[in-house]
C-alpha cells in the first residue's frame, strides 16, 4: 500500500501526478522534452534517451520506471525488448552504437556519484561524436530519474508485475510522448 | 571547467538552464510550485521546504544547491544561517519543530535509498499532524534535489565560494521564487 492515499487504481508515477497535478505538469513536460520531443531534432533518438531512462532506473532497481521505459525503447524504432535487457545487463556488450555506450557509462556515474564523472568519460563520447545537447540531455535524462525514481519508491506506489500493462504503456509513450496521461487502471 | 560549453560568467544551475532553456522551464517550475508557492499555501513554510532541499544537498554534498537554498531558507522568516547549518548537521538535535524532523528523517531516507521509507517513519510523521500533501511534497523535494544535484555536479558547473554571491542569491529566491532566473555574474 502507498504511503499517502493514492488513487488505488494507478500503477505508479500515475498515481502520484494524479494526486498532484500541478507538480505532475512541469515534470510530465521535462520527461516529453528530454525523452520524445528531442529525440526527432538530435542524434540521440527516443530509444536511445529511453534505453537511457531504462539503464538508470534498473541501476536504481525502481521496478515500474525500468519497465515502463524498458517497453518504450522496445517501440522505438530498433527497439527490442531484448536490447533493453542486454543494456540494462551491461551495455558495454550490447549491439548499441559506441557512442550509446559512451553515454550510458556517463550516465551510470550521474546515478552513482554525478562528481565522478570525468574529462575522459567525456572525452571518449566526444570522439563518439557526441554533441554537447547530447551530453547535456544525457546527464539530465540520468539526473531525472533519479528523481522519478525516488518519487515512485518513496510513496510506495503500486507496481504490478503485469507484462502486458507496460507493454502497453510504453506503446503508448513511444507514439504519444509524456504531456498525455497514460489510462492504464486496474 | 565544465564538461560542456557552459557560459562561463554564469554559476551553478543557471548555466545549465541558459545552455538548454527548454529542459530550464519545467525545472523551474518544479522548484518554484515546491518551494516557493506551495510553502505559501500548506502547513509546511517555503523556510522548511529550503530547509529539506539544503539538507538533502548536503547530503548529495553538491555545494552549489546545499548553499544557495540554504542562503534562500535563512532569508524566509524563521530562517537563519546558524538554523540552517544546525539542520545540515544534524536534523534530530536542531530547534525545529518535531513535524519537520520526522520529515526530514523521511527526506534523508528518500535521498539514499527511497525503497527504504517505512510505514514506521510516515506515522511518526502523522503523529506530528504531517498532511498526505506535506508527506507527498516532502518525498518530491527530496527526489527532486537528487536530480538538481546531480544536473549541477553531472556537467561540473562552475561553483564559487563566494558567501555574498549565496546570500544575494538566497534573498532573491526567498522573495521572487523560481521563475525569474537569478542575475548573478562573475
Amino acid at each position: 500500500m502507498a504511503h499517502i492515499n493514492l488513487p488505488a487504481e494507478i500503477p505508479g508515477i500515475g498515481a502520484a501526478f494524479t494526486f498532484r497535478p500541478e507538480t505532475a505538469k512541469p515534470m510530465r513536460e521535462l520527461a516529453h522534452i528530454l525523452l520524445f520531443e528531442a529525440g526527432a531534432n538530435s542524434g540521440l533518438s527516443s530509444r536511445d534517451r529511453e534505453l537511457i531512462a531504462s539503464y538508470v532506473s534498473s541501476r536504481n532497481r525502481c521496478y515500474f520506471c525500468q519497465t515502463s521505459h524498458g517497453a518504450a525503447a522496445a517501440h522505438h524504432s530498433g527497439g527490442s525488448t531484448e536490447l533493453v535487457a542486454a543494456v540494462c545487463e551491461d551495455p558495454e556488450t550490447a549491439r548499441i552504437s559506441p557512442k550509446l555506450k559512451s553515454l550510458l557509462a556517463i550516465a551510470a556515474h550521474v546515478q552513482g556519484d554525478a562528481k565522478t564523472v570525468t574529462t575522459e568519460m567525456v572525452e571518449r563520447a566526444r570522439a563518439e561524436e557526441a554533441t554537447d545537447l547530447e551530453l547535456h540531455d544525457t546527464v539530465l535524462i540520468a539526473a531525472a530519474f533519479c528523481m522519478y525514481n525516488r518519487y515512485v519508491d518513496g510513496l510506495a506506489t503500486w507496481q504490478p508485475r503485469n507484462e502486458d500493462m507496460y507493454q502497453s504503456m510504453g506503446r503508448h509513450l513511444a507514439e504519444n510522448g509524456y504531456v498525455q496521461a497514460v489510462l492504464t487502471s486496474r
